[in-house]
């Protein structure tokens, strides 16, 4: 039973189904009740497609980040921009921050807007497990409106999700390291989102099918900043490692400061590895090894699986992306 | 004669004349005659305040840049974004490009939200010339919304420009690299914006002040790219100079890169000042000397100047912001 099958039954364009789902007052109550009847004895529910067929449209999506002057995100956001504006769409930006009151706080106030659709940038948003995963005012936001994750995934109805293959990247990456010799690998991370746990789980199963102790001296967070990590590794220095797989290539770029400090040389006594691919991962010297997670692919990805949805298309809620392992100096192999 | 006058003459209130300025369907045509009547009368046109008293306002601001990828104007996003929600507005984000065209169509689409005013964020807006500096486009929008430049200067009725004062910032770079003995110093530059030929006039300037030859030989426009610019450098090895001043720090690093394979070193063989404080300068060895052009302050100014605008105060039209120069190891003064 679809948008087309109602409008049949009730005698009315879709366009007024769409209406009336819409609440819009340019249909009179009378049509609104018949509508409505047929679409209570036919137990359907007002979906994406109906929303979605814009008739009361503003054109407009609102975008949710967590921080724009982040580099992936604000390549995200322009990528997300260039393509939507392409299919003639405007963009709302919020900046939520990271903790979980204010992101579902920006997710409340976003939709008071008139949005076509959300898209929600970072795994930030994901939540932190499979089960208990904080996501639930996301599943409540979807009632409302198509809910479109980029790289952060949730299941639930009226939810999408392109998402890179982390968790693969992290595994080949740190494979990498250890068929090279490695046998003490860091894992440095800023966060606990979804996708920093998929590169952690990564990371692991690497180290456990080369028969290698996963240890928790060797799983260090800190701030995404080039000095700040630079200066918490070198106050470490009773902690042995002769590898880092960074989830971010800014503390990737702050391990390469503290090798220089330390005098040790890259990659012979330390092989680093980054992730991103950004600007910072060629600045740097030696420059990066890196995992690109074609942040362009998810954007262009989700714009156009958006633009199925609100034309009433099926697509997959699910839609993994596979990241490049981009190699460069920092790494033997 | 102002709103309050208007109201008073009209016999309604400040509230009514601002719906009358903003057609406001909640206004019945007897009154709006009325009040357009009077406003006539006295040769009152319909300004900001009347416009800003916000009674039909969405609490939206309409933000453009070029960009948003580029790490400044990123950042700038992020400050503004912030700072407005914090006054309890929204933003609509575009990316114009840089092209002339494209600029002035993301303007015309913008202005048909409904937006409380406009912010251009980066120099690409205010022209190239003080003449004729092909801003009309924004002179003709500010007469329907307030406009408000990010480090760009144009004159007009209804807009505002908080810029940073890069003529002076590269006259004292350049100064002081010319003090420390540089005879030949590079301007590396990719782009012709109002700042950017700022940047070059303080060069300039420098030079002539201290009694050194301007050569259109260290004049190079390049791509904003680290590996590009360390490319057109090693290809032009007849090229001779002791110093470079680059206005944005993706150039700057780019320099160093070449440096590194001449086998220059720097400082002592090569100085090297970078524009804009990103992180960028922080990832490469030795890191940068860099203008820090205080976009953080230039946008909360921007957001607390607009309001003032929006509230009916009076503002000034320009503020200039001082830049700092930021020494760190690629400079030996």
């Amino acid at each position: 039973m679809n948008i087309y099958d109602i409008a049949k039954l009730a005698g009315v364009s879709i366009a007024t189904v769409s209406r009336v789902v819409n609440d819009s007052p340019r249909v009179s109550e009378k049509t609104k009740q018949k509508v409505r009847a047929v679409m209570e004895e036919n137990d359907y529910t007002p979906n994406v497609f109906a929303r979605g067929l814009g008739l009361d449209s503003m054109k407009t999506i609102g975008i949710i980040c967590p921080d724009v002057s982040d580099t992936y995100m604000a390549r995200a956001v322009s990528f997300l921009e260039h393509r939507l504006r392409e299919y003639g769409y405007d963009c709302i930006l919020y900046c939520s921050g990271y903790q979980q009151e204010k992101k579902e706080n920006a997710v409340e106030l976003i939709l008071k807007k008139r949005i076509d659709a959300l898209i929600l940038v970072g795994s930030t948003y994901a939540g932190h497990s499979e089960e208990d995963d904080g996501a639930d005012y996301i599943r409540e936001a979807a009632k409302k409106t198509p809910v479109f994750l980029i790289n952060g995934k949730i299941t639930g109805e009226n939810v999408y999700s392109v998402y890179s293959t982390d968790e693969d990247a992290a595994y080949s990456a740190v494979s990498g390291m250890i068929e090279s010799g490695r046998k003490r690998i860091l894992y440095l991370s800023d966060s606990h989102s979804y996708s920093a746990n998929k590169k952690l789980e990564g990371y692991e199963r690497a180290l456990r099918e080369h028969g290698l102790p996963v240890l928790g001296e060797l799983k260090l967070y800190a701030k995404n900043q080039v000095h700040y990590v630079r200066d918490i590794l070198l106050a470490r220095r009773a902690l042995v490692f002769d590898a880092v797989f960074a989830t971010d290539d800014g503390m990737a770029v702050g391990t390469v400061k503290y090798a220089h400090a330390r005098g040790l040389k890259i990659p012979e006594d330390l092989s680093i590895i980054g992730y991103n691919n950004s600007e910072l991962s060629v600045c740097c010297e030696p420059e990066l090894t890196t995992v690109d997670n074609t942040g362009e692919k998810l954007c262009n990805m989700t714009v156009d699986n958006m633009m199925k949805v609100l034309n009433g298309e099926e697509v997959s809620q699910e839609i993994p992306v596979k990241c490049i392992l981009v190699k460069r100096c920092t790494t033997d192999f």
